[in-house]
């Protein structure tokens, strides 16, 4: 194993992929996905920080033994799609010019996830290709499964936006949702790899803590959606970060414009997901130690005593929640199964 | 070192302290408070499972060192006050005996907190003394601190509502909160002692997860004391479990009667609480490792653009959410400043 | 997926499978490893203690949806081989069970790793199948793979043993290694499922520590095997329990017979371990989370000042070091590449 | 508690104290045990980075209600003592400076701690203050504490060690120590507050590893007091990081020039520790939880079957191997009862 091993496909590959900005914690595991991928071939990745390095050196356990270079236009032409792992705000330049050069572009930052160019100017700021955003879609596969096949720009959506609408969108998608209270915690991966204090092992173990209490940027997208789906319901929406690495909980409260038995709840999650490939409907509450390292969601619903349905989601925030459903959609994107190299 | 030194008292005990039940997670910690308290003297530590075993073979960070003995009701007539650690169901018949001897008594078990009879029968099963419910104080300190210093029985809270009931009181107080619900989360040390798998670090390592969502026995104290400060509104309340030993986070949003600003809810909450020595109204969120192996309660409090209110506390579970109450409980009984041996 | 979903075999499997004593965490992860195996057929999972439970109930993340039943020995006959995960005394019976029906065997247990039934006996007791010893064959892959081709019972041997040998074995074998001292440490799957309080979530968290001081069991095993490869040293070993769930270093200090340079050392061991598949000798020092959740052994050796050898093994303690290393033996035994389904 | 409080004093102050570089992790724990300290004042605490932020920001836990600020010369004229926490290197001008004005210094760094320059120069590069290296004492309490009453300059050793000198000092004082090995292995905190991914929590969960695995600058440091206890003996050293927060454990296998029974050894070190306020000589092996937050040391000894000494210290890497130890010297150098604000 001290040589190099090619990738291991099995034919030709249904495209040739580009990975920019994989020295990130989502950008390294889309790559290794696509590394791993039987249908998919990884031709680069790339890093402005962490150019030189070889990718299995800054993450050994991701085993992808190729060098990060700065993104190269000269190579676009050879890519036929790019997964986008660059920050909010920094992606759009780039997703645009990918966009020009024909290439179908996954993006993973928030970028193209709002519609609404002034609700994106409020949370993020100026937007690097608003031309872009009437033609993106939001990449919540589940959601908008027949949309993504034809689509050439997919707006992958945020971890807390993942798993909150798989958690309410049964009973949004029949306009039952009156009102909202989400609250979602998430590990350490999904703080960034750009680390300071807050994320030393020092400082987060043994400790929990609500932050963006104010006002976190994932509810505008939760807002979008639940009104897309049929509830336009306000949203309050509070993240915590753990003392873990990947995972995610959402506990969503909500709260019925027709009350609903726990019996016919429970039946009507059952029946929405039946064919879902990644999507568990449990009979208790999930556990994240069950998704870690899938691209599963494992939901649970319960009516209380009040008549307050409660719905969880648990998801890997780094699978499920950013790069394992990137991948997801671009098979869609490309006409493959949508499950393949994310067994 | 290697002697058993005696117990650090300055001067005459204000009383002679029986811990039972002192195997347990929080019958081990009010040992170790009641031991370096200045002016309690421990005069005994019984466990039914552990006799035989010194406290500090059993809990060597605790630094006990006396031997753990069956309850021996032979020496109750030395006992000037007791806690008692035991499980729900299982402490009111001793709690019984012990005030039959004239013991004051702090109960840290459920047996006393619900004032109503067929609710306690609901959630617990038969009461094993049920004459004594009437006179027993519920030990939420800083709600009921006039009550708590003629109290001869005292019924410390649990932990979900002491940090609930604590982010909600100010409101609730003024009749504000129309509806809450209320996500909250603990660490293993709140799961017990008698480990299952559960809590193997095998299982929880890496883990989170919501539990008894159907229904949690914390759940009618709230609405009892809620409604006794002057807010009889229906708690939605769901736990989870946390990968760390100490502490917990309730994160409780509360629809009100009548619209606060957030500046106003903020200024509500530090007068309420300003005079408070346990008590600390931050200016952001509070995090866990603050409060642990303390006896404080961190709160904030805000408002999101929906109106709704979102107050937040954090405690350490088996301190201000056991044990440690139960001290501060036992100092006013017994006339002591509240902070005495809590440092 | 709420159906139970087929084994996902392809083609006629090489070999019809029991795994007894599959609810311990290494019989757990035998069932998984053998259930996605390409080439083996799952047919059965025992358990006393949970007959009557399905796997992926006791571990979702496994997947594997058979219900756990008592060992029936009318359904041994269709089993072609076994893993047998039972604890130390209790496999040798079954063993021998199996082995008279006609069945390969993999033991997980240190049963049969003692080829001196004297030393056998004064760390484990009597014997239950003393018979069956000279023909069990010692599982380190790498050292004996030649006689596990055509071996019908082998014995695994423990986590430790395997890191310290791989970590030791370019050295002893050519007869260098004159004095050993072996620091090694893992995390608490290795202490084994039957939890106490030792490895509650509440005392591993924030901790470590040496165990079994006075002698641990494996020490014997890696003596004999030292001595087995030409180095018929003293060994001095201590375990240590780490605050992780799985992965095991193993740190060895090695005084030579004869002196090496750094160099020289270096190169020996990627000589050694060139054509290993699941072998990587490091340029710098080996960390756990590289070899989690995989059946590699990363080692990595240098000479200090004063000469000494210092090597160094990191393995995944319930897979190279338990149930992954069974299954590399039992594709050997069964005539299947090495490295099936340990991808 | 909203109002900064006093700092809790008993009396007139036995010094007036400075903390250099309290925005450090033992820089901010030195500061706290100070704050706490009945017979210090603490009179400022600085730091470069961080100056203007108020240390209970930074670290709420310690509730050290000052602001960190520049060192100003002017004010050191009313400082009777220095405890200086800055990096190794920088710390000998600031030492040179806070000498020359009178203080008296407790140097945390390694810059005072080698006799002999050029093996200072070797591991450390130019020193700063080479003239003061003959009158600075070597702050390992119980090996120089005669010494250290009349100490103006102390350089406190590091936490390796500080652990692995009292593990083997009993041994070292007799001349019986003749060769030894040491793997030590300690939490985050020891790895400094500038962090590096390495020590992001989705780094270091799950995992643990050597490092310096080339030379540790701790190792000439053991070697020089071994010898100066008597028993100049090769020292091999390596030291591991675990993913916990407090803690360090020094496992320490010695090769004796004459042999010793378990019995004699377990005698030697009761003995020889008798009277020490904070080292405890156990029946077993010592664990990282009953040191953590506390000045203590954990010893254990046994002598295995060929022979070899196995001495264990487990010691709270912040407390007794830096700060505590630091505060506990500077009693001394005081006149002060050695524990006093310790407890």
């Amino acid at each position: 194993m001290s040589e190099i091993s090619g990738q291991p496909l099995s034919g030709k590959p249904a495209a040739r992929v580009l990975v920019a900005g994989a020295s990130g914690f989502t950008g390294a595991l889309a790559a290794q996905i696509v590394w791993r991928h039987p249908r998919l071939e990884l031709v680069a990745v790339t890093s402005r920080s962490e150019a030189g390095t070889r990718l299995d050196q800054l993450y050994p356990r991701y085993r992808v033994p190729l060098e990060l270079t700065e993104l190269d236009l000269d190579r676009i032409e050879e890519v036929d799609a790019a997964i986008v792992a660059y920050p909010h705000g920094a992606a759009a330049p780039t997703v645009a010019e990918l966009r020009g050069l024909g290439a179908l572009v996954v993006d993973l930052s928030a970028d193209f996830r709002l519609g609404d160019l002034p609700t994106y100017e409020r949370w993020y700021g100026e937007h690097g290709a608003p031309e872009l955003l009437e033609g993106a879609v939001y990449g919540l596969t589940e959601l908008h499964r027949d949309q993504l096949r034809d689509a050439e720009l997919v707006a992958t959506p945020g971890c807390y936006p993942t798993a909150s609408l798989l958690a309410l969108a049964p009973l949004a998608e029949r306009g039952l949702v009156a009102e909202t209270f989400i609250s979602a915690a998430q590990g350490t991966s999904g703080y960034g790899r750009s680390s300071d204090d807050t994320v030393h092992f020092t400082s987060m173990t043994e400790n929990a803590f609500p932050y963006k209490t104010e006002g976190h940027r994932h509810r505008p997208e939760i807002e979008q959606e639940l009104a897309a789906l049929g509830s336009p319901a306000p949203v309050t929406f509070v993240p915590h970060l753990l003392p873990l690495d990947q995972g995610e909980i959402a506990t969503c409260f909500a709260v019925l414009s027709e009350s609903l038995s726990k019996e016919e709840a429970q039946a009507l999650y059952r029946e929405r997901y039946e064919n879902e490939p990644f999507i568990r409907v449990l009979d208790g509450p999930p556990d994240l130690r069950s998704v870690r390292d899938t691209n599963e969601c494992h939901l649970y619903v319960t009516v209380e005593e009040h008549g307050r349905v409660i719905a969880f989601a648990a998801i890997d925030n780094i699978w499920k929640g950013a790069s394992g459903q990137g991948v997801q959609n671009l098979n869609l994107m490309l006409g493959l199964d949508e499950t393949e190299g994310l067994g």
